[in-house]
């Protein structure tokens, strides 16, 4: 679907239908995220892919909400810090947004199959790094469910435009 | 168009046109940013629209390519770090991260339109603080030109999947 569609389309899933996912569906999600712009084209983003069945336990030390694991899968997006482009005046690491526009790809891809996601920044990020087994230059930067929803999206509320753009200065 | 063919479509212009940027078009791309998640709909971040024209010499001082301001406009996106989601566990801000997802939707939304955008994140910090006039609590996280293309894209080059992506465990 069109863009503008898409974006409006798509919104935080919270319950998730008794469903899986078709490998094929799960494919064409990753493809989106693989084809992420990152600085300098280094990729310092990794997907984890858990099958939520028989690690509800587990994840839920995760995220602690029901429907986190009410899906078949969970993604966990790292970002690998010691890969990553920085910048030479500040030191900045570009990790963690790289990671986060491949997240971005993916929500977006999972909506246009009809699947449903739900950006997750509230997770405990030593239980992650635990239970996933993370080196220490990795950082787990978001969490989503993925699968098919069963819940209906609520309108969206946004601040007007005004408020979030200015002309030619701050 | 298909979200799947936007991405493949979406490259980093490093050429303008001389030619203006349709007020409408800007107003879709600024709503597809408008429309961005962000953690507990805090919408945390700010895009300044600067004019190019008169102001070359201003903006090559933030990045200095030629293109840079060979486009109409540049557009800078701002974190509000003051005004973020910050999680409990160990006090991590999510400002940069909204701010990013905002840029990927306004990129995005560009690409949609026939737009060119180039993600600069390569730019010089206290120049662009100093020239935007930004408060200390405002993170610059990225620039880009908003013009239309007048160079070509190269094919895509990525790691396959096999490299990005884990199952069940780091």
């Amino acid at each position: 679907m069109e863009f503008q569609e898409l974006i409006r389309k798509r919104y935080s899933v919270r319950v998730y239908a008794p469903r899986p996912v078709e490998e094929e569906k799960l494919a064409r999600v990753l493809e989106a995220a693989r084809l992420t712009p990152t600085a300098c084209n280094l990729q310092p983003f990794r997907i984890v892919v858990l099958q939520t069945k028989g690690r509800e336990d587990e994840l839920r030390r995760i995220y602690g909400r029901e429907w986190f694991v009410q899906a078949p899968l969970v993604l966990a997006i790292c970002a690998l810090t010691a890969e990553s482009w920085v910048r030479k005046y500040d030191g900045w690491n570009s990790a963690e947004v790289d990671a986060t526009i491949a997240m971005d790809h993916l929500i977006l891809a999972a909506a246009e199959e009809g699947l449903g996601t739900c950006w997750i920044a509230a997770f405990n990020p030593a239980a992650a790094r635990e239970i996933l087994g993370l080196p220490a230059d990795v950082v787990p930067v978001a969490f989503t469910p993925l699968g098919y929803p069963a819940d209906s999206p609520s309108p969206k509320k946004r601040r007007p435009t005004t408020d979030l753009v200015r002309r030619d200065r701050w």
